[in-house]
């Protein structure tokens, strides 16, 4: 079984949050997939280069210059911090965004209505599972980004919980794949207000009546599950390896 | 033979010296390596965000604050722009830092008269040849950044002439090497206004006589041949596969 970790973003940037997942993450044993995105930091950096969020009906846009700052973020300081840090534990982690080795070949968001510039949306063929499955028996640890290219020469923004939803499912073609998606809090709550408050487990017919902030998570969550990723489950740092502190999610 | 190939800092940053060198690159046949800095960038980077770089006695200390601007700039921004450019024309690239799998574990620089923050120095033990082979093995095209670390959670600024000459040293103890430093001057200028000027030839007795800017170049350079690197030359981008337009470096 190959268990794939998603870290939240305020995981990354919480130095106690940080130091918490990664002696959990340490405690996985066997072989294990880091993928991580890092939006509030990119914001911040956006923010002290006089780059503010183009916004189109609540969403961002992907911009030229947007892109050249979520890359340097994401690819550059947040995943050789991660690598570093990890190395120092003695994970032999390897960094990579979707264009090294080829691992991820997604293609630009068609404009419909809205165009939403630099973005990279997956399809079957997105991920480059003979490469991915290489350096997982060379006992690499890949720790990969929320950047993917296009194989013509262009980077693009993608989503970090649909990387980690996509890479599950091709690599569940040849193993078992534990998907846990990870971040500060100990579940999807009932009552947002209580950090205690959360579901133990959910089923696809009780997501399809939520109506709350982590709808597109689930969604990509419960695709892996339909799709053949044996367990998915999302909560806390405490719960990578535990049974408590997470909501299992069943079809 | 494999080819080690050290592009410098223009050649990144003008597009058309850019898209010259890549033609070039893509020429050579078989194995081969791409090494990296950035420093201009880094500056330009660096500008952006009000942050001047500190000198002391003519020379750049690397700050944390710096440090993260030259990661973001070289291992984000820069490696994965040239990865995803030489995906596009079919050729493996893989983006990395000393950090990832452990390629160049280097130490900080010991503070004697003045402290130059984090920069990484290396030592005989420096490059992990083991992993650096198994990618050339399975048709890689290794894309390395001057960026490494010191295996206890630290990434460390580090030339890049200097891990060129050290990768190039390290892997010819198992394959003949080829270390090419490409710049955008046809080679070693008698004189700095002239710039078909250059020699054709400098061996080692010339070079103890020379006062010019590309000494610190040219040590990397002649160490790697005392070493047992097989050739050594400095020169244009039309230089990587043919003889002219560069300099060549013998003992």
């Amino acid at each position: 079984m190959l268990n794939l970790i998603k870290m939240g973003g305020k995981l990354i940037e919480d130095e106690f949050l940080l130091d918490t997942f990664l002696k959990n993450f340490h405690k996985l044993s066997g072989p294990k997939i880091l993928i991580h995105g890092g939006a509030s930091y990119a914001s911040f950096l956006l923010k002290r280069l006089g780059l503010y969020p183009k916004m189109v009906e609540g969403r961002r846009i992907t911009t030229t210059k947007t892109l050249e700052v979520l890359v340097m973020s994401y690819s550059g300081l947040l995943n050789k911090q991660l690598v570093a840090t990890l190395q120092a534990q003695g994970i032999n982690a390897l960094g990579l965004s979707g264009a090294d080795g080829n691992l991820i070949c997604s293609f630009s968001r068609s404009v419909k209505s809205i165009d939403y510039g630099h973005v990279g949306d997956f399809n079957k063929k997105s991920v480059n599972i003979k490469y991915l499955y290489s350096l997982i028996q060379l006992n690499y640890v890949p720790v990969i980004c929320a950047i993917t290219h296009d194989s013509k020469g262009k980077l693009l923004n993608t989503n970090a919980d649909t990387i980690a939803s996509y890479i599950a499912i091709t690599m569940s073609e040849i193993e078992e794949i534990n998907l846990h998606y990870c971040f500060e809090k100990k579940g999807v709550l009932r009552n947002i207000e209580d950090p205690n408050s959360y579901y133990t487990k959910i089923n696809f017919e009780k997501f399809e009546k939520f109506r709350n902030g982590m709808i597109p998570k689930l969604e990509n969550a419960f695709y892996a599950l339909k799709k053949g990723v044996r367990k998915v489950s999302i909560g806390n740092s405490s719960s990578i390896k535990g049974v408590k502190n997470k909501t299992l999610l069943y079809l």
